[in-house]
């Protein structure tokens, strides 16, 4: 309405009742401005593209009056530092893995994944209607944050080896760069493992400093070049059966939103879940494809090492279990989940998965 | 504010300003009022469930300015003529199978599922990443509709039959309700399908009518009893690889939206998409363990029936391709997305999930 009209409509007591009408409606749609700081580069527009998905969702929902900012590990704040950032209220929200901060608990580590967790879907199955969002997020409470579910990669792959990996004496002093917790298993079976950032990896691997490295599947891995040096490529990564990513909220932030604002951050974040996950299984295969066309050789692990990974890992969760209630509770639950499912997947979505995966080579 | 307020404002020269937003902003945030009749009965908590997660997500995301109300099948439209009532403009949205219409044409079955297609999660990464959308949308258009994800069951089971199914010969003259699309490849292979609704199953069973039927999986098929009269269920049910659900909305009405509420629909449908996968995973594996305990004989189809099976739908689809450009084109789209999806989906995900279900038994 241009100015003369409203003159006009004025006159009329048009004026009036809009100007009552205004406060309330005003209030229902506020205009708000977060920053949303990552752990990820720009150039992986796989799990950098889902937070951004995120992002854009969220306003697309709200015409454009929720902005979240996106901004790239380290721009605001360093990557691995984005759960301490929301905590202190120094931004109001983070897309991150949960697992790099299993320093502070182990029990992060179920936010992402534990090694020999669920798959995504049982993962997803188990945030949504399995207990799991209500059991992390009681955790996460106690670090002043909320999460949302907003992203999973997959099953990720076991990573590169310059040499071939057959028996468990092979993992014995082997140099491997390893994501979070799943490095104390290859400790337990002999191995070194290190943690290094993404960018340092292919030097370290090229210097010899480093026997292996794993980072996510085929198209991200193929983006830092590993194949070129360490050509034996894993399947599957134990670690990660299917990792998600979650947004974490500051608590009074988040309180302060308005109900429908909060319900469409956990839609979005729904909307980023998916978006990721389909955008990982549009672009691994023709990756995967051009690796193996390259010389890369793929393998499976062995059924020796796959067992031994899993007592290894059965017995630090049962270790840690003891002396730490949250990750007892937490890791019941999941497993829980994962187990009942699993033997229900094992009769119609393994065996059509085995019939299809034959029938499409 | 109240009136005495806004009057004071007024000389202040304040309700001019809040005058002159007041229809912007309440043109952004308009009440609207929508049907949603589904294929579902009510009983159905998983997919007449997820209809209903969809209606609240769109009620919550709007503070219930935008609401959907959701009717069963046959309160205000019969439940398999949901698209006929959305293409006429009789409601603005239905939730419904899409197969159910391969009578119209069967470039309807994409939409849910074809024999031998993706699981859920590739067919879900077709939707979003792989041209699904579009392709399918683009036909949708001649039906005055825009379809939107609103579902998965996940892989059904194969059914229930009063006597073991070994060979190609125990399935000729079998009188089976089987849905859709899947009836044409068990008449190729001599079967009688027969389409009965859900309710009228048990009574024909019963009665010897029919000697074999499929439903979804576990928890609605036991709902429905089958495994009394018919107590061999057969695994998988590759018609039902991972049927997806969608909501048919009014082409009209869809434009007429604000830009922000086609969003926030949009998002909602994928919310409820994985709030009813997860929900048949959260529930499938407990109906199942009742269902064993009970009696229930559980099998895998025999590597000969699901090799004639596979060879069948080829050929059927390769026939119907050569007369129908759009099914070819759909079918093309949705193929080529699955076979590079199960190449490598053979790498990571089926190694885990192999050595996950035998360390979960």
């Amino acid at each position: 309405m241009k100015r003369r009209e409203f003159l006009k409509a004025a006159s009329t007591g048009l004026a009036a009742s809009a100007a009552v009408a205004a406060p309330a409606v005003a209030q229902s749609m506020p205009v708000i401005k977060w920053r949303m700081p990552c752990s990820w580069p720009k150039s992986l527009d796989t799990i950098y593209g889902g937070a951004d998905a995120m992002c854009k969702a969220v306003a697309e929902a709200t015409d454009n009056k929720f902005q979240i900012q996106l901004f790239a590990a380290g721009e605001i704040v360093p990557g691995l530092q984005i759960v301490d950032a929301v905590q202190a209220g120094t931004v109001e929200i983070g897309h991150t893995a949960s697992y790099y901060y299993f320093g502070k608990d182990p029990t992060f580590g179920f936010g992402t994944s534990v090694p020999f967790g669920p798959n995504a879907r049982i993962n997803q199955g188990w945030w949504m209607h399995g207990g799991g969002e209500e059991v992390l997020n009681e955790f996460y409470k106690t670090y002043n944050a909320r999460a949302l579910l907003a992203g999973n990669t997959g099953c990720q792959m076991g990573g590169w080896f310059r040499k071939e990996i057959n028996s468990l004496d092979d993992l014995k002093g082997l140099k491997m760069r390893i994501g979070g917790w799943a490095g104390k298993i290859l400790q337990k079976l002999g191995g070194v493992p290190q943690q290094i950032a993404g960018g340092d990896i292919y030097p370290a691997l090229e210097k010899g400093t480093l026997d292996a490295c794993e980072w996510v599947g085929p198209y991200d891995d193929e983006k830092l070049g590993f194949y070129k040096i360490a050509p034996h490529y894993y399947a599957p990564g134990w670690w990660e059966g299917g990792s998600m990513l979650l947004a974490f909220v500051n608590l009074e932030k988040w309180n302060e939103l308005p109900k429908h604002y909060q319900a469409i951050l956990e839609q979005a974040g729904h909307y980023a879940n998916t978006w990721m996950l389909a955008k990982y299984d549009q672009l691994n295969p023709q990756s995967l494809r051009k690796l193996l066309a390259g010389g890369t050789k793929l393998h499976v692990f062995s059924p020796q090492i796959m067992d031994a990974s899993y007592k290894a890992t059965m017995e630090l969760h049962a270790e840690v279990a003891k002396e730490n209630a949250n990750f007892k509770k937490v890791n019941d639950s999941m497993m829980t989940f994962t187990k009942n499912a699993y033997q229900w997947f094992q009769v119609a979505e393994n065996t059509y998965d085995q019939f299809m995966i034959r029938a499409m080579r």
